[in-house]
């Protein structure tokens, strides 16, 4: 018989969450005030976060210990599995053997809840009895609605209007756990307010649904903030499915050649590779790749340098890779994956040369998508299909006997209509010029 | 530290399928050929099953095994996870433990691949090259179409036309898995074309997506008809899930007091219950628990008799449990539970007092797929909701100690339209008068 599945017991579940930051060769570059300029002072965030959260943020604590009361929500889908991917192996003539982790399987169907329950847990602490965030596609939106129900707390999502639209899947579920569901631009707040009267059809954008959402926590006293990718504190979080991995590899007798994630806001990749950072420092063989869309080239073509995180201009300055702050990037079908930055975090590794990036355009990552689909059963995600793309190419470009893990971030049940879009070969395969590139990034800050 | 998962390795998944006749008190009445009123010829079923399943359908072995093949796929979910609902319990104030067998972690999202996969298989191995098959809801669409893409066959899916138009998700994995789906009444068949000269905009039925699958496979060398419940030999493939349950509460060191399922054609229930029969005949105290729909009470308040399996009379006559093969039931949110009749064996059991039924109204059904999402995070189908509201009541009911285990036959993620009209408080509660249910049963053959 031959095993497909490798399980942890949930005795053997982590019990700490990684900060890769004391191991970095060289210290990360500070967030600063954006309107000093200077390096912000903790109690400039904690109108908008929590300080237990702030804490860690800033921390440089190798281990972060994980809370009963989290480790318990967690064990109502972790451990989660690595999958011997046998069958796309051999579809595709793989010498090379792929494992997959499985985030799929939490109740919010992606890696989202691993940050959404702890950053629900620690607000609830400080007593904060409402979260409110932005949500794009809707997987962190639907992430937070699930942990804020499970910790008995209130959620408020500003959904970018779009994809409240396209995706009305999305906002029945936040509502089935409980959450309240606003498209964005809304009128709940002043900054909603302000574009919808200027365009009542406004369809949104991240950066204003963020400014929505962040406005809603600064003026309610019971209310906070919460992000689902980028922060220093949620790569921490999402580090478990790293640790995982690690374990789950050795219980299998393997050492892992290449690890493989997506990224958008960069933490389900982060979260994977990052426990394998000091092996890699230590001289092990090991490759970092993270996969974005040719439609927002990030770490292959942006800039390191201080940006803002959101479009308004309203986050602290961050050092990171960056398309420009302003950019709007095509209607790609991986809402997930459409962010200008990039995690500092990563954006730090990357410079330091530890990881490598590659691009592809979605029609080849839908390909990839399907091929996995008709192999192995699962439909992923189109953010996940890019990982899974990358993981197929690097499987052929490998030696005999390599091994390639890559991180299945999340199902795509609630993304059909956009692979109704691929089998009707509707899907634009879209690329970002030099000459835009250029243009974006002009409005980066000079710092 | 509170175990919430067992889980089973891989070689612990069982390698037979059981098969309850031999163990029953009493033999079960065979089918009749629609002609003669005689026991039906086997060969008379060739025409649309292969011998392998027709030899599964009348056997009397107590074990059936399963070929290492349909053990290769299975791996790619099973063994499927025993969860312990601790919230749910803490939430209703459960004196009881309360268990469920997770079947929605398979690609196609349900325990339907489990008898899909082995009748893919079987067909194969007789050089069938195409399986043609109808669906309502569309979970068995979706798991056939996977299991046909697993084994390299074709499939062709007759979807009830109403569905395909209300769930177009449905429509769109089964084409991403590469079968083929067709709104019925279509124009691929004698039985469709001619609905649709009559009346052009027909909704569709069960029964007449059947006609037309059946007619597709008669008509096609290639071709055979494949059913996703009510036969034997689907009861048969689906006891995987009780074997597993049995050995893994056993790890936990628990004996069942309920066992719980909801019924449309039997199979999800069949499967769990089943395997407990002999404990059940030798004494053991353990109730099996069957729950359906008010709106389609065939257990509640159907007659034990001689029945047509679909609507336009051209199946083999079965002795079961029926309202009447021209019932049309309200249009609930739980097409899987639309059936007018029920699996002969499950009847049987019935028949025999060796198991109970309860029927609900669907607001109260989805109340408890409110409250188990909320607290234990999952969203279920509306089908399987019903499993859960009996599992709730049944905890309530319980001595303190007791266990309750129910089937948790799938995820509701291609359901959400349904949700969205429950908490928009647009469900109605049906029910079936008396009159009704005697006119309808009064067009019952007289046998």
């Amino acid at each position: 018989m031959q095993q497909t599945k490798i399980l942890l017991e949930e005795k053997d579940m982590p019990t700490s969450w990684y900060n890769v930051m004391p191991d970095l060769p060289e210290p990360m570059a500070p967030p600063l005030d954006p309107e000093t300029k200077k390096p912000i002072a903790p109690e400039k965030l904690s109108a908008i976060f929590p300080m237990s959260l702030i804490e860690q943020e800033m921390s440089g604590e190798r281990w972060i210990d994980i809370p009963e009361p989290i480790q318990e929500i967690y064990r109502l889908y972790r451990p989660s599995p690595l999958v011997r991917a046998r069958r796309l192996e051999q579809a595709i003539g793989s010498k090379a053997r792929i494992y997959y982790k499985d985030e799929s399987v939490s109740p919010a169907g992606s890696h989202k809840p691993n940050t959404a329950v702890a950053q629900a847990y620690y607000n609830k602490m400080e007593g904060v009895r409402r979260l409110a965030t932005e949500t794009g596609a809707g997987q962190w939106g639907t992430a937070l609605s699930f942990a804020c129900k499970m910790l008995d707390m209130k959620c408020t999502v500003y959904m970018v209007r779009c994809s409240y639209d396209q995706k009305p899947y999305r906002g029945i579920i936040i509502r089935a756990y409980g959450g309240e569901v606003f498209p964005s631009p809304s009128r709940h707040t002043s900054v909603g307010r302000k574009v919808l009267e200027q365009d009542p059809n406004s369809g949104g954008s991240l950066g204003l649904a963020i400014s929505e959402a962040v406005e809603d926590a600064a003026q309610n006293n019971d209310t906070k903030y919460a992000l689902g990718s980028v922060l220093n504190h949620v790569i921490h979080h999402q580090t478990i499915t790293g640790l995982e991995v690690k374990k789950q590899l050795e219980i299998a007798g393997e050492t892992p050649d290449v690890l493989i994630g997506c990224v958008g806001g960069g933490s389900n990749f982060g979260g994977l590779v990052l426990p394998y950072m000091p092996e890699k420092l230590e001289g092990q063989k090991i490759r970092f790749m993270a996969v974005e869309p040719q439609a927002c080239p990030t770490l292959t073509k942006g800039r390191f340098a201080y940006d803002y995180g959101d479009m308004a201009r309203q986050t602290p300055l961050i050092k990171m890779y960056t398309l420009g702050h302003g950019y709007f990037p095509p209607p790609i079908h991986s809402g997930g994956l459409r962010y200008h930055g990039e995690a500092p975090i990563v954006s730090h590794a990357a410079k330091l040369g530890l990881l490598e990036a590659r691009a592809y355009f979605q029609n080849e990552v839908f390909d990839a998508a399907r091929l996995f689909m008709q192999t192995e059963g699962f439909l992923p995600a189109p953010e996940t299909a890019h990982a899974i793309k990358a993981a197929i190419d690097a499987a052929k470009e490998a030696d005999p006997g390599q091994v390639v893990v890559f991180l299945y971030s999340g199902h795509g049940l609630l993304d059909l209509g956009s692979y109704d879009a691929y089998l009707k070969g509707e899907l634009k395969d879209q690329a970002f010029s030099d000459d835009e590139i250029e243009k974006s990034l002009s409005e980066c800050p000079e710092i």
